[in-house]
């Protein structure tokens, strides 16, 4: 079969790579019909996180179960599943819990021999506790497909911010970040019973997109300025919730300057040479600061329905799709932000 | 009148002082009939925080008000309150969502020529804000009204470190101290649901009257110890919420090793020598933190039914009475751990 694989800053390559067959029992095979390339894939594509040559790469997929072990209980030959972006056997004391991105046995794709996402074929171990049957899944249409996609990663990670930020009914909330993480927050935001949602955006198209899934303003500015019209836009107060979607020093600034004394950031952009936070200042502002990578195979069930009613609809994020023959362009139009997310067709 | 005063490192003396006059049309006088002296008044006491020398002292007490100002509008003369232990004017942006203890006209008692707690009589500002009347409060007996006063501060602030750590139905909690806050931090647990109260506590009179207030567990351990203990105890999980009310490097590491992956820790304890604290820590296991002061007058309206129908009562934890002339023992006793918190009566 066919898969992209990884072989240096700035390089994907799709190579035949042997067929996925089942070597222990808790597997399964997943023939891929969507996927995804994901925003964090491109810390390794630029460079800035390691990464073996040669690897196997993507995390975002969904498609049909082609086999599966024999200990297999809950998913059968032919079921529709969405894949969350980390293993996990649904059963370690966190997975109880719904930690699910912290399971005790979980790994990523692509690693211990495993498949990764972007390519023909999957086979994963844990298949059980990982993948998500969607009901009547093999007749839904291409437009609900792609709705249902970004549950993969990007839609349980914009909703883990705001579940972290204590997001609910009534909230006013900041989101920082328009990328499809800080869109998807949007939302989820929005779901969840927010009744005022900032984006902040200096991209029209982006902040476009987010007034579309639910944002009531657009802060198109950065660093002090948006903070400050932040808070011209709350009565001089600031967020009860802002979701920090982006990781990096400046867009953990504006979360602190955005949210009001007692607000909570939800912070779920890999943090990249952000500073230690003094514990004085928490205790001074009553803020409080919550956030991880997303436990999506927790959060799937329960924003399913949500999607397959037609509710929660972030298709529109996937602004590209191209063949996986072509998956190297996709990579290049995200890194130099011409697409937002791009969808690949194995 | 009199009222206590610092005169230097471990030195409280009672001084005659001149009785207040109303000076403003906010203001109100309070006739103290109970006041306290609070773990936090030891940090100046031992030389550990700034206070002058000279300056009046005490922010937990309650009692009959003498006089209101013109523009005073929910207080009348003869009522019984109980004052917050920040005073606060009730409109501001920060107090209409409930951080009070953040109000921007706010001010902590014995400041800006205002009287303190430990005295006969308190002049206070922003009355209508600050103090919560206690309807039939005249008519109450002893031990009810020793139940009430732990309101003023550290039954809101165990409330807040409940609040902060998200407490609620079912919540498994492991409480960092056994102070007066750790003490009221059990009880407002149970108050809120939580159906495990783990109390680290060495001294075993502290642990029964946990015990006393809803403790299910008691780990007589400290660090490594009581992380492992907790562990135990949740079956290898660790605590949905962590409450530190100390605010020492000590309970903090008890306080992290205690909670489980994706839990929260409400911070009460006025931090000293805490570490900053690294993101990618928190990032790598969604731990939750958020505390400060708690906003006592926010939280006493929704505690005060549940103490005046007998179902909150930590009346318990004042373990001495003493006289407004003796209350430089009651600062040694609780300087030497001889006692948990006293009362003092002008």
């Amino acid at each position: 079969m066919k898969a992209a694989t990884f072989e240096g800053k700035g390089k994907i390559v799709v190579k035949n790579v042997p067929d996925p067959e089942l070597q222990n029992p808790d597997e399964a095979i997943v023939k891929v019909t969507h996927s995804c390339i994901c925003g964090s894939d491109l810390w390794f594509y630029r460079g800035l996180s390691p990464q073996g040559e040669g690897s196997r790469i993507g995390h975002e997929f969904m498609g049909v179960v082609e086999a599966v072990g024999e200990d297999v209980k809950s998913i059968t030959v032919g079921d529709f599943v969405i894949a969350p972006f980390v293993i996990s056997d649904g059963t370690c004391p966190e997975c109880t819990v719904g930690e699910t991105r912290f399971c005790r046995h979980g790994m990523f794709f692509g690693t211990n021999g495993y498949d990764a996402g972007q390519g023909e074929k999957v086979r994963l171990p844990l298949a059980d506790g990982t993948l998500v049957v969607v009901p009547g899944g093999n007749d839904l249409d291409e437009h609900m497909l792609r709705a249902l996609l970004p549950l993969t990663d990007v839609l349980s990670t914009g909703h883990h911010a705001a579940v972290d930020a204590r997001v609910g009914e009534g909230s006013t909330v900041a989101v920082i970040g328009d990328g499809a993480v800080g869109l998807c927050a949007v939302a989820a935001s929005k779901r969840l019973g927010a009744s005022q949602i900032l984006l902040v955006s200096t991209h029209e198209d982006r902040a476009a997109l987010g007034q579309q899934f639910g944002a009531t303003d657009i802060i198109a500015a950065r660093g002090d300025d948006a903070v400050k019209q932040t808070k011209e836009a709350t009565d001089d107060l600031g967020v009860d919730a802002a979701l920090e979607c982006v990781g990096t020093p400046d867009a953990w600034a504006t979360a602190f300057g955005a949210v009001r004394i007692g607000g909570n950031i939800g912070f779920v952009g890999v943090p990249h040479d952000i500073a230690d936070l003094p514990v004085s200042d928490l205790f001074g502002s009553n803020k409080g600061v919550k956030g991880s990578g997303a436990s999506a195979r927790h959060y799937i069930p329960k924003l399913l329905p949500d999607v397959l009613n037609g509710s929660l609809d972030v298709s529109a994020i996937l602004t590209e799709e191209l063949p996986l023959a072509d998956i190297a362009k996709g990579y290049q139009d995200m890194d130099e932000r011409r697409e937002i997310k791009v969808l690949i067709k194995p």
